[in-house]
């Protein structure tokens, strides 16, 4: 069913072409979204409006809303579900919150760095059709860890109009006050400029279409002064297995890949003694009564296996390609970890599969995708905070340090640098 | 000399104006660099050079040198300067390496995170009529210590086209090969797509600019799939001063950052017991035979000075304006910590002038300016590594946490998602 490719017979180019992704039409899609953004700087609140009811065919009345005021009820078994969830995503976030860093690089001179949150963070939710309560909590959780004062979260609702109430019942965890009912470049850019309603931000995350990425790239650029998580493409997975993968897992882990969209990437690396046979008659078999049959189908049509004769061969090629999700399972997959060097999260041994990762292991699903990962790293508590370093110098530190500056000062011809290091030691020296 | 305001009497309007940098007016730099970098894909080399030959006078021949391959002769007192400020970035730049991350978010659910290098990665280092050796340590040292496999660096030789040994003597230290004699945005864009004889690299850093700044945020939008340090403005400093801070330092520190260029920022923040007077008359005695007197004056014109009736209010201000660095020469400085918000570096006590971070105490001199201090971190090895996550359930971890997963792929309608996981359970339960 997957095409195969024996990877000892590649060339260095058809490895190439095997691990580029289909090309993003970035000029286009800019093009589409200038104008977008640029009414919404414009004309605020009623821009959004417009452009809403013209693509998602409603008017958000309001636009925004406070999940604080909105009584939930959710079935038990679904809260738990998102309460566990929450609870890992938080553990293993909370766990990567800088501490102070101090170190005297030389006698009286001391270097420091300190972690702050960035003031206010916009959180794309996409929607629409389908609800993601669990991105909500990718992004609100590691943001409420870093301190962000204001969170501010776009997600366009359901085709009533309504904001689902497991999304409402998070962001009240999370104590998020404003929820703009939209979605799009639309929502993107009333959070980078602000409008009567919509706080204005200084940071843009979550992943979106390509609408959503290029109206967040257009305003990183921009007077807007934001920045963003990463440019992100349709989601990925690649897949190793050896003679101890069980064909039904890997078939589900391809599947649960697939069925995201036909344009998601599905990649199977295998070695000379796995049994690829019994994975296509697995995808077959689990394909016949998946709900979104056709998606996965889609993207089966242009995924493919390379068959490997080590495991070496294998994270060559998996680090060259540099896949969103790597899952590897098969019984000795811990053993190879210091092989991996570009992946965006990767999931280890038989019994993890890669929605682990997607709900509640407590790793953040927010990746980098498009071979993104060999310069970007995923969402963490670090995407929401930026570093400020210190140094403080006693009169030892000035004594021994002031000459080497001044030397330096010297090189570069920057005389005022120089002058106020030797103003201070001829202060010292006539103390 | 220093325009003056009084904190209190400000309207949020008017303190929001005096934080506003001057426009950069990126649509135009944009469209100016565009055809450059455009050439340099198409044409490689011979673009570069051709660029080359028109803005900087000079035909690069060859464009690339191997820093090893030149017999380096420096000045011992030049040399043990230069060893001594490497010897410092290198150590603070040391203490800020990752160490992997492990967390048992719940019983047999394990997630850890591992820090990578990034491949290959390009240093611009701005020269022409300088030479800038202190950049290419804050670039260069991170970067080495990180474990990046490649480093590139590109920077404008002299008129005579000779790279200063200052900066090949470093470069040897770092283990670079390659150096790319070429500035502006031609060098950012042989860097970002590579050409004949300059590698292809994954990210660029480094300041320089509007058109080295304006080629990189294009360059991050494009195809090249390259990340970049940070958008960069022109250099920045505020400075707090009480009635402990000497009159002669503070100058010396407004002065060594106006030297920068008639388009540095320079702002003093004082309390209302503060000598301004004294500071002013400092400004004027320390000017006179000042070597880049011009240009200091150029940036003194554009300058201020706010007073305000305590530190809260100055770091009220300080953090609405978010400077580069901030320098506070006060007595107490070490107490106020805690109350700075947004600064790229800050400088505390007496004895800690601004440009012992421009060379040696140990931190990084490339920092956010504009502004953009609000959520970008200077350059550290984190610039130059990505973080990947990583799960490993075992057969408790997944029985506990299946569940769960399930019940949200439920919720997100992703049946896929639900089957690898309740697949895994059958083969639990029928064991």
């Amino acid at each position: 069913m997957m095409k195969r490719y024996r990877y000892g017979d590649l060339s260095a180019e058809e490895i190439n072409r095997l691990c580029r992704r289909p090309k993003m039409d970035f000029a286009t899609v800019f093009e589409a979204v200038e104008p977008i953004i640029d009414e919404v700087r414009r004309r605020g609140d009623s821009a959004v409006a417009t452009y809403t009811e013209k693509y998602d065919g409603f008017l958000p009345d309001p636009l925004v809303i406070d999940p604080a005021t909105f009584n939930i009820e959710l079935a038990r078994k679904r809260r738990e579900a998102i309460d566990r969830a929450f609870e890992n995503i938080h553990r293993f976030h909370k766990a990567q919150l800088d501490s102070t860093l101090e170190v005297e690089t030389m006698a009286g001179v001391r270097c420091m760095r300190v972690t702050r949150a960035i003031d206010r963070v916009g959180l794309y939710v996409p929607g629409g059709n389908a609800i993601l309560p669990s991105t909500l909590m990718m992004l609100g959780i590691p943001a409420m860890l870093a301190g962000v004062e204001q969170l501010v979260v776009a997600t366009p609702p359901g085709p009533d109009g309504a904001v689902a109430p497991e999304i409402l019942y998070i962001a009240q965890k999370l104590n998020i006050r404003s929820l703009v009912k939209a979605g799009g470049a639309q929502a993107v850019a009333a959070m980078a400029w602000g409008t009567e309603t919509v706080p204005k931000v200084d940071k843009i995350v979550g992943p979106g279409n390509q609408y959503v990425t290029a109206a967040k790239m257009w305003l990183q650029n921009s007077e807007a002064m934001i920045s963003i998580d990463m440019p992100a493409g349709p989601s990925e997975v690649l897949v190793i297995a050896d003679h101890t993968a069980n064909p039904a897992f890997v078939a589900s882990d391809l599947l649960s890949q697939a069925e995201h969209g036909s344009d998601s990437q599905v990649v199977l690396v295998a070695t000379t003694d796995a049994d690829l046979d019994a994975i296509d008659r697995q995808l077959s078999h689990q394909l016949e009564d998946l709900p979104r049959k056709e998606m996965a189908e889609g993207a089966l049509e242009n995924s493919f296996a390379v068959i490997v004769d080590s495991i070496e061969e294998a994270f060559d090629f998996s680090n060259s390609y540099a896949p969103e999700h790597l899952v590897i399972p098969c019984e000795d997959a811990d053993r190879w970890v210091q092989q991996i060097k570009h992946a965006g999260s990767v999931f280890l041994g038989p019994w993890s599969p890669e929605s682990a990762g997607d709900y509640a292991s407590g790793t953040n699903h927010t990746l980098p995708t498009y071979g993104y990962a060999r310069i970007y790293s995923g969402v963490s508590t670090d995407t929401f905070t930026k570093q400020i370093t210190l140094q403080q110098l006693d009169q030892t530190g000035i004594k021994a340090l002031g000459p080497v500056i001044a030397e330096l000062a010297d090189i570069e011809q920057l005389e005022g640098h120089r002058r106020s290091v030797t103003l201070r030691l001829e202060k010292l020296n006539n103390q």
